[in-house]
């Protein structure tokens, strides 16, 4: 006899960009399709250092199961960052270690979505977050975005007129896919409708600590007057992505309904991932190292940017981004970049086509490049040679 | 406006053991109550050296993300140990690592159950798959257990006469709590009823490789003729719980959903933790490492089993076991182990009351002692001062 599986699976696919990944993993592809950070900034040293006094100092701890909230330290750390940098008001309590900020995700599904219940969230939006909260069963109202963030007066309609809305997902920092920053009037205006109307906000951060240009906003958390807004964040984009730990910070009692999930879900996260990373945070300091993470990606972003103006039809538009890793092009209506990608992976360029950014309907006139994971030269030379089959496909 | 959260959330609770967890970090107190493998056997200096070699030899590699099934030399090693002592047919795509074995657990939930499916389980079972499971919303029928496992004959019926069973939980090999190990008969049965009622079984093996005396038995899913099996294994016991490295294996299109299912939630496991235990596999003799708990932990068991023979009441029945973490005591009908939870706290012992392993009969005259955390003359003081406990309250 056949097994039965859950619902879901009928609507749980393989992720494109996983896919196109392994496709990419020929050296000689030129790679604008993932979203990993730069290697050869990764602190080894240092973090070879640490992990050998983790292990000295405190090594049958460091290996041992812990606590699901986790480790106390590097909770306090990350509270006191954000109060610094993002404005808010937190303390550890108000804090939850993630295996990643993808398990924030997946943790929000769990504890707000039932079938049928609505998510709102940007349009186009991060791709796992999607798969995320579809293992849920909710819908997707996509709110339409400009340059600015999301546009304010939609979502307030959105909320007005639709049942079940249970979560509204942002990414208002260098947004993935498209590298836009929000304002600081729509992240105010964000938290007063959520506080209106009774809808808790994920507020996706995991690039904001990589800024170009421009002041570093407060964070739609900052605004939260009723406590429904909850905040991501990660270190793997100004440390690395191995050690999977992220955090979610909310309110304390909601934070409390996540600890309970994540105890069923998987215990806790890596300890002495957790205790290696506090240990280089009191040793070293972040802010010098994510300096020098956010010179290079600059520089690859300046290049990216300079070869889309350079090399590309002025009918094809594109994100200038203050900071993160993505930037993001419109082509002109009618032209498919899943068609394009064809084309460009004949001559070892790969990139990932913008319509599965979308969770209904699909424009496929776009696309992500991503700049942070390569040298300028490479950069320079994979989007002229994009910009030529996009030219010839035109 | 209040937020509105998932129907779940209404019967997710906090997890006893976290909670009398938390009162055990006080020093003094002389806890049976966890599941914490001993730490003075951690292969501290080795898994020094094993990551600095990992963090020389492949270092961006190792802070890196991978992909979301896991480093294949690790699941390459994975499918050979259970092939060799657990009677499997299995390669590396039959396995996909999981944080933990915990979180295969949460990932069979999200693979089949929807709401209002069955689970069918030993009665008692692991506390913390109750709480992954019931996430996805199922309900709970429990089949009686003895000293050989599950009662065949009550779980065929349960199979003829229930609608939308979709999973059968079971752990055949030093039952959490119980302490039991399923025969081969039984365990050939199981397979056979699976396939013949197409039902999913998630055989849990987190403990089977801790054996005391006894031979080894094959698995489960040596039996699958329909793979309908899947099995669980961990590094948590036999090396350490920090790393959170655990698998799930079984037929590989249903390891395919899993992997998809695992991309959404939390992309990958840690990366320099599979590079790192891969290395220590490489360079280590780990029977020669199992072998130096299997003999301490044999040790403490036969402690704790005498201590139970000398000091307890001859109305108080509990497992011997073959291996494992855990013995299970059976007080007489009436016999509150919850209230004697109170009096043994004021003595500063402590273990985990039986009635939170019964998904819906609590049966509260019932306790699991853990003696894997602590030397001898601990379990000695320990059971002698529960002993004197349990007599006065009876």
């Amino acid at each position: 006899m056949e097994l039965n599986f859950a619902k879901r699976m009928a609507y749980i696919q393989a992720s494109e960009i996983r896919e196109i990944l392994k496709v990419t993993e020929q050296e000689e592809v030129i790679s604008f399709a993932g979203g990993l950070p730069a290697p050869e900034l990764f602190p080894i040293r240092e973090i070879d250092e640490v992990t050998r006094i983790v292990l000295k100092e405190a090594g049958t701890k460091a290996l041992q199961y812990t606590t699901t909230e986790g480790y106390a330290p590097l909770r306090e750390w990350i509270a006191d960052r954000m109060n610094r940098r993002l404005g808010t008001s937190l303390d550890k309590d108000n804090v939850l270690l993630t295996h990643g900020s993808q398990q924030g995700l997946d943790l929000s599904g769990k504890v707000f979505l039932d079938e049928g219940d609505v998510v709102l969230c940007e349009s186009p939006t991060y791709l796992a977050a999607i798969s995320a909260f579809k293992a849920y069963g909710c819908r997707f109202i996509e709110i339409p975005t400009d340059g600015k963030g999301m546009d304010m007066e939609a979502l307030g309609e959105a909320l007005d007129k639709t049942a079940k809305v249970k979560l509204i997902y942002v990414i208002p920092t260098f947004q993935n896919p498209t590298g836009r920053t929000w304002s600081l009037e729509r992240r105010k205006k964000l938290a007063e409708l959520s506080s209106k109307y009774g809808v808790a906000v994920i507020e996706d951060n995991p690039y904001g600590e990589l800024r170009f240009e421009g002041e570093t906003l407060p964070s739609v958390k900052s605004f939260d007057t009723a406590g429904n807004i909850l905040c991501t964040g990660s270190f793997s984009k100004i440390f690395c992505p191995g050690f999977r730990i992220g955090w979610i910070a909310g309110d304390k009692e909601i934070i409390r309904k996540y600890v309970l999930v994540k105890q069923g879900t998987d215990l806790q996260c890596n300890t002495i991932a957790q205790l290696t990373i506090a240990e280089y945070l009191k040793r070293y300091d972040i802010d010098k190292h994510i300096g020098k993470i956010v010179d290079v990606y600059k520089k690859r972003c300046d290049t990216a940017v300079r070869c889309l103006e350079r090399y590309f039809p002025d009918t094809v538009a594109f994100t200038r981004p203050e900071g993160g890793l993505f930037t993001w092009i419109e082509l002109p209506e009618g032209v498919s970049a899943r068609e394009i990608l064809v084309k460009s992976l004949e001559k070892k360029i790969a990139f990932v086509p913008g319509g599965s950014f979308y969770p209904n309907v699909h424009k496929e006139n776009t696309l992500r490049i991503n700049y942070s994971n390569m040298p300028e030269e490479k950069i320079e030379q994979g989007l002229g040679t994009l910009a030529g089959v996009v030219k010839e496909y035109m």
